[in-house]
């Protein structure tokens, strides 16, 4: 019997990954132990929060992806945290808290080194490698069950939260199946008709008849299957408890969190924390547990955008959500978080030389995004305007050579740049370019990189983290986490 | 008693950090315990190789520096690896195999975000941040005792081994304290001062009277000491043991690993992997251990370079080194094993796009560095030498416009390129522009960056190591494992 109790203990404390809390929940437990060498283990931590077993199951998962996430796009939110709002990041904080287990991802595709988020998403949702651009679809025609619903199978609440379109890449790789990504207005259906219970984010233009070019009121199939449909954020703080909710915030995708900030009418529309804090309260009293997707989906935009500001305030805003699923999950005790990105994107980072720290610290002067900032001037801006309109929004004095510069592009004298998302041609590259004179931050390209990325997690279930993983791996970890299928 | 017991074994096998290895082990040792519950533990586990005690002392500790190592790097090399020569790279298979633990690491200095390498080393060498550029000497003329100084005081023996002149920044702040990393003069005969036993690297213009301006034969210095001098990798074979060694095999730097293994000539330079295998030959008998650092200096070259072939030979030619390492240490098992970077460098990674892995690929067909290919073009080539020789060197067929453009930078229509490293001023840039288009490898700049970087334990000490680190954390770690100091 003693023997049992060393070994049951041994069990207990030494789970691989083991850190500081571990740690310290272990001397609890060793002393604890001292006095009560009589008592039947199994017994003894019954009703114990502190003391993790081996084997406890995840009833709960949240996956979250800041979507296109260079491992410098998580270094410098740390940076711009600590050296301008006077604290960590909340991502690296888990960190300096000795909270988590850390793993490099492998994000390549089937077809590319280099993966769009369709078929990343799919690694993660189907368990098995496609092409760029597909959805949880083998190239001989496979089609891998999304793991939404083989936990829905399970009788797991199963939702999906993003500040891009609900039915963007990223969400729908781990909720259907498709031959294209782009396939926008029949994903919506799907998800009605399969049936997830919470879904939110942007794209009214895939719901809307009076957008969608079949003029079907996707809106009115969702209602006819019992949802509630939300539009604003006080929609959402009204919402009925145990409904199933679609939250459709915004035409497109939602804002940027800088242009949000500084711009009162964006404020309707509710943040990433908001939308995840109310996810989590809609489905958290589920008895068979609840799996939701958290996508910070415009940290890859402002990736595509080259735009510094707009990728610190959504990166920063992923990790406001990533503390309301800590609270939770820490509260909660039974919820397996992971964190990570699908994919690099444009590499960039602080560049060294004099003033390294200013400039870089000077990107708290800026007001909106480039892309609100360069939508806002128009072909006939003087020289003079072109100045003090970047003066007012970034305080950065440009010579007259870089406002006509600018102003080029407008005028047609500067070929109008192409690019993801930059749907309306602006001067992206050719501002970065000269941001990054005063801000001293550089990136590799406008698109997607192939480096392994940051992976952290909490909860039950990440003791089974490797230190190196391929994105596939994490399906298969989350259904064993899970004890599912 | 068998609380006591109980207590020991919990404390025993509970490492933080413990992975899978150590899970085996502790496995093994509980199998051990069922049945000689009565014995004193202390007595139990003496000669036990399998189980790693909590207090273990790490009587070796091998520093090894990838120095300007950005995480695409690491990622790429892997990757090229894997495709190219068929195997994972030698530092991430140490993740594969679940023999390491991890952390991220914050490496600004005391004057900026972007730290340079002489206060990057300072940090890690001294305890303390410095300003960039200067080793061990903090602002108000306090000099910080170097590491390696330190443990020459505890009686272990100690030394360094680098692709770049062995009075570099990297070496010389585990070693000296002075106001400027240029005075690599005064530094080589600082070393013979203080009595390291084994220094290898390039230098000869500051060791030789022929090459220094003040004329000292500095190898006179090193006779005097008692030191063998070496000067070829026939010399390094034949080295005498227990004698200090200085090696000195190249008047700069050593070359860059491409270039070695395309050019005869340089052959009789030996490799990275060959020095540290050396160094540990040399000091691994002595009976109060050793310290070592081990630094792929040209990693960071290449990367001020833009050159992608030269960048990966040189970091693959690194991870041979610490082949070399872990073999040693796994064996030895009193061996502390750190692999990291000082800081990260131009960001490289592969860009989305079409036939993203085929252009990565084509990088198998480049024979020599950007440097060697650059210098071999001269003012009075034309336009289908200039075309014939990049195909020669890098399958890359250039168009005429392009061909004119890179000759350009000789006959003096382009301005000359400047940038640390690029000695003969040669288009380091504009040629890495060209590339990329065939390559799909983008950098954010051709200097350092602030990245939080990646780094790697293996041995006793490695259990210390939090997540999330800064660079001066090492200096303590490394003198904790040890228990000096």
């Amino acid at each position: 019997m003693q023997q049992s109790v060393i070994k049951y203990f041994l069990d207990l404390n030494c789970i691989p990954n083991s850190n500081v809390m571990n740690r310290r929940k272990f001397l609890k437990g060793s002393a604890l132990l001292s006095g009560i060498l009589t008592l039947n283990p199994w017994d003894l931590f019954a009703g114990q929060h502190n003391v993790q077993t081996k084997k406890r199951e995840a009833k709960n998962i949240i996956f979250m992806i800041s979507d296109g996430m260079s491992s410098g796009t998580l270094a410098m939110a740390d940076l711009y945290s600590r050296n301008i709002l006077g604290h960590g990041g909340n991502w690296m904080n888990l960190y300096r808290e000795n909270k988590i287990s850390r793993a490099l991802m492998d994000t390549a595709s089937a077809s590319s080194i280099v993966t769009d988020s369709a078929a990343a998403s799919s690694s993660f949702g189907g368990g098995f490698r496609v092409k760029n651009g597909v959805l949880n679809i083998g190239s001989n025609g496979e089609h891998y069950l999304p793991v939404w619903q083989k936990f829905m199978k399970a009788g797991k609440k199963t939702g999906c939260v993003t500040t891009v379109t609900i039915t963007h890449a990223t969400p729908a790789g781990f909720c259907i199946n498709s031959e294209s990504r782009n396939a926008e207005p029949e994903i919506a259906e799907m998800y009605a008709n399969i049936g997830f219970d919470v879904m939110m984010g942007g794209g009214d233009e895939f719901f809307n008849p009076l957008k969608r070019q079949d003029k079907k009121d996707v809106y009115d199939l969702y209602k006819k299957k019992g949802y509630e449909v939300l539009k604003t954020k006080s929609d959402l703080k009204n919402v009925k408890k145990d409904t199933k909710i679609l939250g459709v915030f915004n035409t497109g995708a939602l804002p940027y969190s800088i242009d949000r900030q500084n711009t009162p009418a964006l404020q309707t529309i509710p943040t990433l924390a908001e939308m995840t804090s109310s996810a989590i309260s809609q489905m958290k009293d589920h008895k068979e547990g609840f799996v939701l997707q958290v996508e910070g989906g415009k940290v890859d935009w402002a990736a595509h955008a080259n735009d510094v500001a707009a990728l610190l305030h959504d990166q920063i805003a992923f990790e406001e959500a990533l503390k309301v699923v800590m609270d939770f999950a820490e509260k909660d005790g039974n919820t397996l978080v992971i964190v990570t990105t699908d994919h690099g994107n444009a590499n960039p980072g602080t560049i060294y030389g004099p003033e390294a720290t200013e400039k870089f610290n000077s990107i708290a002067e800026y007001k909106y995004t480039n892309e609100f900032i360069l939508n806002s001037i128009h072909a006939d801006f003087n020289i003079q305007q072109v100045k003090d309109w970047i003066y007012e929004t970034n305080t950065i004095r440009l010579t007259d050579d870089e406002a006509r510069y600018m102003l080029n592009f407008y005028s047609g004298l500067e070929k109008q740049e192409a690019g993801l998302y930059n749907y309306k041609k602006l001067p992206f590259k050719a501002y970065s370019e000269i941001q990054k004179k005063h801000n001293s931050v550089g990136w590799i390209s406008m698109d997607h990189s192939g480096d392994y990325v940051e992976l952290a997690m909490f909860g039950p279930g990440s003791e089974l983290l490797q230190p190196f993983v391929k994105n596939t791996d994490l399906h298969y970890l989350m259904l064993k986490a899970a004890s599912v299928e």
